[in-house]
């Protein structure tokens, strides 16, 4: 088993802590230090011996930080961790509820004038420090760089892992590292480009590591220069497996020699301040370099997936949704007997997706929520809460598997027994939204802000809304979770043919149930239409065939447009699943991929 | 009639003019001179005397500008102007594709090193002088500021406009200047702030001129100080019969004494960058005062109606309305019989306006295209264009009037006796665009840009979609076109409740047909929703009613909601206006309401 349900958290170890790290502050002449969640990489995950917030305060969110002062230590948490930090963190921490309150205005009322705050620049952005530099700027307050204060304290510090990073062969790269490279390096307006996002550096150099559970990425910096060398930067002996994949071009180095390399740098230098530590600004600065501000150059081929990427995503959406309808027809068959708990479900689906004899890891851990605990949006499931699923109500589980070949993701919420009129008109809402944006035809130009309302309006018509982005992007066996490009208010990033996007709307009522229904799609020109005049436009290809509950489904609320797609979908369900699937499993599909009646 | 169709331009006026221009440039040592089509206040509409583009070239379109070099001289126009330009400016001048070539580039590549151009201050923006200039840093050319040098040649320049203003009494405003000055001025964060925009100086001192056609704007300029005190700069005696109305805090002052007055402005000065004239920036820099940069504050104010306004646009809605049905009525009688013209149908509609008698003005030229006319998107009927409209055609009419209590603006495309398939085909998906914005519930925080899409889907299904926006913002008795939202893909200014905007899909053929269906809409708080969420939504109230063509629409291709929107749409048109009309026109409007078949 990949995904575990202890309760980790021990907020009684917060407190010594805590003034342990009050001692340290005070004998180095600070007046606070920060504590972020991130880690160098700035990614959604971070190895156990990174995992400094959660050492300190007990919170195990996957965003937020700590400002840890002499009579105060904020923990800032976004909205969907405001109830989970209340039974994570010790008293002694408050909870700042954050972005609504800035760092630097609460800094601004918790510091006297002339108050020091200590913060490791390796943990920060460029962007982040000049943000808060700003802020801070005609106030008396001093932001200073120092080493980290929690690694001195932390004594049984996990070591960082070791395993050897692999070799991501052509067959499923579809493009070698040496064309990469040279590609980007061609179109580079600087003498180097210095990346320190670790699933750039995969996608560059075609590597793939274990050093985080969940996404496959290895941690590692790298130097991309004009002339289409690379130096990367990896921990002792972790490259050396993968020197031949590597190639001459590629140069190894030793990890901790990154900051001194930096340090040797002249001319001008790339780096993106989204991501970049703010130490590596500040050690380019000091050695002379000119530093010139840019996207990290990997991540728009990246999501821009090749041929045989999509073709790997298909592949491994297929797989996995074998593996979905085994699950929901053991579901159907196991669930009205009343026995099982929420933990059961994570169980049984990531047996089914381990039987596929092809799943590396989830890609990321599964939310398996019965009745109430599925409208908290991202519930995990741990033995103090696990919850019976009970008939009469909804199932959501939000999963995906880490493939070779591709990275997947899929939502279906599931009616245990016999749903109510309440639970259909909302599911059927949901579904008409992820409906319009699958059925989407659109002028090449546009991005997520344009059509995130398609997936919302039929929720919006009953005064209904979700509170969450309408979709993201995903790698290609690399980060569940990947940008550019989204469906959102906020996703401006143009969509370009490759792009693989989650459409995943939902509905959740507190306390009561929750709704989300997630299909990948892939971003594909747009077939010529008769009688159409002759514009560029995109679609989206469907890539995840898993049966939608037609329990939930009021088909006298679809339109006929809405109903032939919701048909034609299960058609082709039925049609490309059937050959793998046998017995129960088969007969259940058969009868979920009927015409709606 | 307001509206005429003499063909305005003379092109053969140009090379004479051309040639003089070329030796005064030569006089003042300059190689080469802008002549914007803009006037001082960047309105859409000029005074005669501020035609110099139209006067140089004999290009007469709404947008565009000349660079006149010492061996060539560009006429800059839009993708709407380019076969309009061929026929109104002589082979002297050469037309560029703007903004595909920009100014830069194209000084550049016809300048020689040391190359000095010069340009009216008064007539570009800061920011316009600011992206030349930044564009031109590297390069040998001097941009100069000079006084206009079209002015000394056009002997018979008119004068300017003398007719004095008008105070838009409290009944029609809803709001005294007094609190309109008061409350901008508590807001202001400079000591005063420079008004160039002659719809913002005549909403905040509630007062209109007939400066220029079709938009009934003074032209001024105010200073508006943070005590509330405003400083109107008037041309001679324009402004004695409203001293009352102006009251003690409104000082007015000759217009020619603004610059004057700049130059002893201190402190902090506020100016709008997109519309402030470079002269005013100039003049406040050398004074010593510091410059602040804002958008026009009464912007969002003037664009958000309050209770009195919106009654008012109701009001001239419902008058146009009664005016627009005895025109369809009419037109359904008489067009079959196969004798009338683009310019018939033009002066018909402007004498139903007219016979209304509160007409103050039409609101633009009434675009009055028939078949493939109707394509051309800008079409203004001359008496050199004007073609018979003929049965088996499509008849777009855009037209609006100016009211004392409001400004209209619709669109109707009718069938001139049996429609084709395809024009029915193509109306069904423009109006089902116009209905899905109109129907539309949507959360607050939205802009046009995340809606826009859904008056394009129906179209974009069959590979098809039109080159403008949905929607644009309208003035109260004030400018037909009024920012800062609107309905594109490019409106990032969010919708709050008194908004007012068009709502206007369309689609065309090239040398074919041309279809646009045109409401107004105000943005309104949605109504509670039995079973919603308590979320602050925002809706739209249809402001427009008159029958749409049903000979055009095809039922079959509309949704159960689309045909229940236009079958309510209709008896409410029908309910509002039966009680004005009578004989034929009743007759008529009674079967254009009927029920969808």
């Amino acid at each position: 088993m990949f995904q575990t349900f202890a309760v980790s958290s021990s907020p009684e170890q917060g407190p010594p802590r805590l003034a342990a790290l009050r001692g340290a502050l005070a004998e180095a002449g600070l007046h606070g230090f920060l504590v972020p969640r991130a880690d160098v990489h700035q990614g959604e995950y971070v190895a156990p011996r990174d995992a400094r917030l959660e050492w300190l305060t007990g919170f195990t969110g996957s965003a937020g930080f700590c400002a840890v002062l002499e009579n105060i230590a904020g923990v800032f948490i976004d909205g969907r961790y405001r109830v989970q930090v209340r039974s994570q963190v010790a008293d002694t921490f408050t909870p700042v509820h954050w972005p609504e309150v800035q760092l630097a205005d609460w800094l601004l009322d918790h510091l006297p004038d002339g108050g020091i705050v200590g913060f490791d620049p390796w943990l920060h952005t460029v962007d982040e420090l000049a943000s808060l530099t700003r802020k801070l700027r005609d106030s008396k307050i001093v932001l200073r760089p120092v080493d980290n204060m929690i690694d001195p304290l932390w004594s049984d510090q996990p070591a960082a892992p070791t395993a050897p990073f692999t070799a991501h062969p052509l067959e499923l790269s579809g493009e070698a590292h040496d064309a990469k490279r040279t590609g980007l390096a061609a179109d580079l307006k600087a003498a180097c480009t210095v990346i320190t996002l670790p699933d750039s550096i995969a996608w560059l150099l075609n590597i793939r590591g274990t050093d985080i559970e969940r996404n496959p990425v290895p941690h590692a910096f790298a130097i991309l220069h004009d002339d289409a060398r690379v130096t990367l930067f990896a921990g002792q002996g972790k490259a050396d497996a993968i020197a031949d994949h590597l190639g001459p071009m590629v140069t190894v180095a030793a990890q901790d020699s990154f900051a001194a390399h930096l340090g040797k740098l002249t001319g001008t230098v790339q780096i993106d301040p989204k991501s970049c530590p703010a130490a590596v600004a500040t050690i380019l600065t000091k050695a002379g370099a000119t530093i010139s501000h840019a996207s990290d150059p990997c991540v728009l081929p990246k999501a821009t997936k090749n041929a045989t990427e999509i073709a790997g995503a298909k592949a491994a959406q297929h797989r996995d949704a074998v593996a979905m309808v085994q699950f929901l027809a053991w579901l159907d068959a196991e669930a009205p007997k009343g026995h099982l708990t929420e933990i059961d479900v994570v169980q049984k689906l990531e047996g089914f997706r381990t039987a596929t004899n092809a799943l590396r890891d989830i890609s990321f851990e599964t939310i398996s929520g019965a009745g109430p605990n599925a409208a908290i949006v991202h519930y995990r499931v741990t033995d103090d809460t696990n919850r019976a699923v009970n008939a009469g109500e909804l199932l959501l589980v939000d999963s995906g598997g880490q493939y070779r070949d591709g990275t997947t993701d899929i939502t279906r919420t599931i009616s245990i027994g016999q749903p109510t009129d309440e639970h259909r008109a909302c599911y059927t809402r949901v579904l008409r939204g992820m409906v319009a944006i699958s059925r989407l035809r659109f002028p090449k130009g546009l991005s997520g802000q344009h059509i995130d309302a398609f997936a919302r309006a039929p929720l919006w018509e009953a005064g209904l809304d979700y509170d969450h982005g309408t979709g993201h992007g995903i790698g290609s066996y690399l980060s569940v979770h990947e940008g550019p490009q989204g469906i959102s208010r906020r996703a401006t990033t143009p969509f370009v043919p490759g792009m693989i996007v989650s459409n995943e709307p939902g509905y959740y009522r507190e306390g009561a149930f929750g709704i989300r229904i997630e299909n990948l799609i892939a971003v594909v020109e747009a077939p010529a239409i008769a009688g159409g005049d002759s514009r560029d436009m995109l679609a989206f290809e469907t890539l995840t065939y898993v049966p939608l509950d037609r329990r939930l489904i009021e088909t006298d609320q679809l339109t006929r447009a809405e109903r032939d797609w919701i048909d034609r979908y299960h058609a082709t369900t039925l049609a490309v699943l059937a050959q793998d699937l046998h017995g129960d499993a088969l007969d259940w599909l058969q009868q979920a991929c009927a015409p709606l009646t």
